[in-house]
């Protein structure tokens, strides 16, 4: 299973205008990454799971969860994604710490925060790997079969976050000398596991 | 130089709604491949050109260019793009066979047929590579520097068109097992030769 987790530091954890998904907090951003991690052509990829915490204002941290496996009825473009996070944050406004419901077939969203969400993962085994341009390169790094990414969005990720993936004994692995789009780094990741084989 | 070619078999040729792109011919399409082709994390690729063939209606062919390296004003997010195309569509909807026009920095529209710009690129000597399962794998192949990546929509290329690429001797090239979204395929594209440090 493949698990990809993007830290959304200033997306809306309230209603906002489908028209104006850039001054949503870079929710059109979010989107994106959504349809690169989810699909291939004609079809959903069943062994990801798409997750970001919504950091912006006004009830943050939101843990908002898309399951390939379960998800029906959403298209790929940002539009139609992002009526499903709409919702999600909408129904999810009032959640207490530790509470999560399911807003729709494969969405979920719980009142969780990335460092809490992430050491929980870490304590069930699951492999966290951070993309970082001064990482090992992914050609050379064999990933376990429970692995979940980690993406900082257009801000990157604050030094804080930093020190605490490390903490918690997460892989740095790079994608190249370029700087890519947190979708683009989703796209490649699926591309480099795809070539091995890799569920 | 990286230049993309995305035939879009349906994207409207007429005006259209910013808020239905699917139902626009799926220009939503167009735009996630051209975020993909020509950004990277705060920048823009000055070395990619993005073209795309509308074959939808009313007044089709028309072909759309986007320089990256000329470009003004644009951001990433699908609506944004969809309304740089939209400008390209409204301002060239009278155009003749063989007119072209510059509707902003960057962008231009022509009346130009899909057969008949890769006819002129591969007399120009550019090497026209069509992304397809059944070609030489990416990681085998040396691309020219002057190259034109050939991709197809969510309808892929109808035999036709796969008939003329093989006639002006088109290399087919794989990026795997899996059928990409296009603009997954383009996210690839630029990795791999980033990879190489071609331009």
């Amino acid at each position: 299973m493949r698990e990809f987790l993007l830290r959304a530091s200033k997306a809306f954890t309230k209603s906002f205008k489908l028209n104006d998904l850039p001054g949503a907090g870079r929710i059109d951003l979010v989107c994106r990454c959504i349809t690169q991690a989810i699909w291939l052509s004609g079809n959903l990829r069943r062994n990801v799971v798409f997750r970001s915490v919504f950091e912006g204002p006004d009830k943050p941290p939101k843990l908002i969860t898309v399951e390939a496996s379960k998800l029906r009825g959403m298209s790929p473009d940002e539009r139609n994604v992002a009526s499903h996070l709409r919702m999600a944050i909408e129904k999810g406004y009032w959640l207490d710490y530790g509470e999560e419901i399911e807003v729709w077939h494969g969405i979920k969203v719980a009142k969780k925060s990335f460092e809490e969400f992430l050491r929980e993962r870490s304590e069930e085994g699951v492999e966290i790997v951070y993309l970082h341009k001064r990482g090992k390169d992914v050609r050379e790094v064999e990933f376990s079969k429970q692995v979940c990414f980690v993406l900082g969005d257009h801000k990157g990720l604050p030094k804080a976050a930093e020190r605490f993936l490390k903490k918690i004994g997460a892989k740095r692995v790079s994608l190249g000398n370029k700087e890519y789009l947190a979708s683009q780094c989703i796209a490649i990741i699926n591309y480099e596991l795809d070539r091995r084989n890799v569920d």
